[in-house]
């Protein structure tokens, strides 16, 4: 069973259910009965056809208030490679920036201030391959790097927050998998590396880098506060927990993930986590193939990637995924104060007993 | 929007795709094209259906390997109350009694081994009336009270273990929300007391009781290890995860909950917590409207729940719900030798740096 063969889950549902039934389903399945639909500049659609890109627009409202309304507008942007793997590293990378600015524009032309890009976005995911020698030069400082010049420019720009996940390689030559934020004056304001590496099969990331020791750090970038959840993480629940504890407003999940793994969980992972923090989640995910063929074995190594990126809210309600195969812009416009109106209705935290789990998990561990 | 509408969002869904597409859905949101459907006995179907009950059974099989399987069959059991809220508690009691006898014994003809009712399964779920003593007849002992005898006779003529979440009344005279634990030869095994109590708008268990100080107890039953995440506790990531770290196979969910809470998450938060922790997950919760007249103040207090009770395997995939409005027996034949096989697969436990957890919750906890 092929994942390619439709868009989306959303396609069969909206094209098979009369408006009752899609209202029943969307009312358990999204969390409401329609999507909030964000109307779009009148140019957008066809500047997005021309690219043959995807794009979608919602929008979550929180109540009314004493407090003035907190909105945001977030993207998310998920993207196939352009050149074969087997192109030169510079070529590779170029082209993926001239077209992921394209659609940067068109972020920043929709007021879009917080955007997220998919896990290691200027390169295919070669991670797989367990060479290493053949990619160095995709690795880049974090505040120094080809991928952080390129971007700082269209901050600055477009007055735009930018997350950047990239594959660091530190001062003293060490790789590690990291997520670089700007902030709206194209300033570097921090980075945060990968804290739960994969280890299934015999895809192995610790070939190339170490668990992240950056903790759990949220940014107060200049429209809200942020933290980056990176790719396999999110099957942590106490990842996503920290992460709250420490007031981030917006989690983003920029992954690359395949099908086979767990395509079923996708939809439930960070949905769950939005709801259990009170906290919005941005998942993004690559789309297309990426074939290798490895130095040492000639062997080919192929990896299809599901797109589906979606956007939670802390109140459980989510977007529709993107296309599963299509390049795309996903934007919300939301309310931050949603998160408290959410939190004090909810009462997770008043009733999280954090004292009883420490005290647990030293007890566990001090057995062990 | 009223969830009574239809009996489940399954039904929309199978009724309204081909087969081809129903393919596509079922593989990303129940995690696998069919559903393992499990052959009753022949004269079950008939028997439910004199009683009035949904019967529903499934399977989910482990790979072959060194070991030989370990299979165990998990039966749940939702049901409306019988007998309206104002009459005499005995006969409410003995209502259910009767009722659910006549299920169990269904069960037990179907070879179920370990059974869990709903959340304080013998009565209607009162605390939102927040009055105490009109109801304290239904508070019992966990080990010596009217439930217990009750389900201890039938424990031991069906050889079954049986979850029996009560209203527990200490020898001091102290409330508890309590899950029973009663082994397969009849006797008393342990309780589990429920660790988080929600505060949700008017509705406030605390008003009864106080969160459980019986920590994480896995029991270790003649067919499984299982333990028992009381209804909001569901909400806790860290709730699901220490009943992992202490062992547990197999963690069920008995809950009381009503569709404007969250129905919305019903779906994914036991799912998520099955995969995150590589266990099974059961969740169940009631049917049927329940109305009280409160004594004080005359005014009516009705409570409408949409069972949906669902069980999930450690890789993700899930059954279908039970019915929205139906009284209703789960089973599922599962081999607990797939718990082992996806937490190896996924490799969750070998990366979940519990240590930098432990470390960051204490150093929250000492700042506040």
């Amino acid at each position: 069973m092929d994942g390619v063969l439709v868009q989306s889950l959303d396609e069969i549902v909206t094209n098979n259910l009369d408006q009752d039934q899609l209202q029943q389903f969307n009312r358990i399945y999204y969390g409401r009965t329609d999507h909030g639909e964000l109307k779009l500049k009148e140019s957008t659609p066809s500047a997005c056809k021309k690219l043959n890109i995807q794009i979608a627009a919602y929008s979550f409202d929180a109540d009314k208030e004493v407090r003035p309304p907190k909105l945001i507008k977030i993207g998310l942007i998920q993207h196939a490679i352009v050149l074969p793997t087997n192109k030169p590293i510079n070529e590779q990378r170029e082209a993926i920036f001239e077209k992921v600015e394209k659609i940067i524009q068109i972020a920043g032309s929709e007021g879009v201030q917080i955007l997220c890009l998919q896990e290691t976005w200027y390169m295919p995911f070669f991670l797989c391959t367990r060479e290493i020698k053949e990619w160095e030069d995709f690795a880049e400082l974090a505040h120094d790097g080809p991928s952080f010049h390129f971007l700082s420019k269209l901050a600055t720009k477009y007055n735009l927050v930018i997350v950047s996940p990239i594959l660091e390689k530190d001062e003293a030559g060490v790789w590690w998998n990291t997520a670089v934020v700007i902030d709206a004056d194209g300033k570097y304001l921090g980075k945060h590396r990968k804290n739960h590496l994969p280890s299934v099969g015999s895809f192995n990331e610790t070939t190339y880098y170490s668990p992240g020791n950056t903790g759990h750090p949220v940014f107060a970038t200049k429209f809200a506060k942020i933290a980056v959840n990176i790719c396999y993480g999110r099957h942590h629940a106490l990842n996503w927990l920290m992460f709250a504890i420490n007031g981030a407003e917006v989690v983003f999940n920029p992954a690359a993930t395949i099908s086979k793994f767990g395509e079923s969980f996708w939809g439930i992972e960070a949905r769950s986590a939005a709801a259990a923090n009170g906290y919005f989640t941005c998942s993004i995910n690559r789309v297309g193939t990426e074939d290798f063929i490895t130095k040492g074995d000639k062997k080919t190594v192929s990896r299809n990637y599901y797109g589906s990126s979606y956007i939670t809210a802390p109140n459980g309600c989510r977007t529709p995924g993107l296309s599963k195969s299509l390049d795309g812009l996903l934007i919300a416009q939301v309310d931050l104060n949603l998160n408290r109106q959410v939190r004090d209705k909810t009462g997770y935290n008043l009733t999280s007993r954090l004292e009883m789990y420490a005290k647990e998990l030293n007890d566990t561990l001090s057995k062990n």
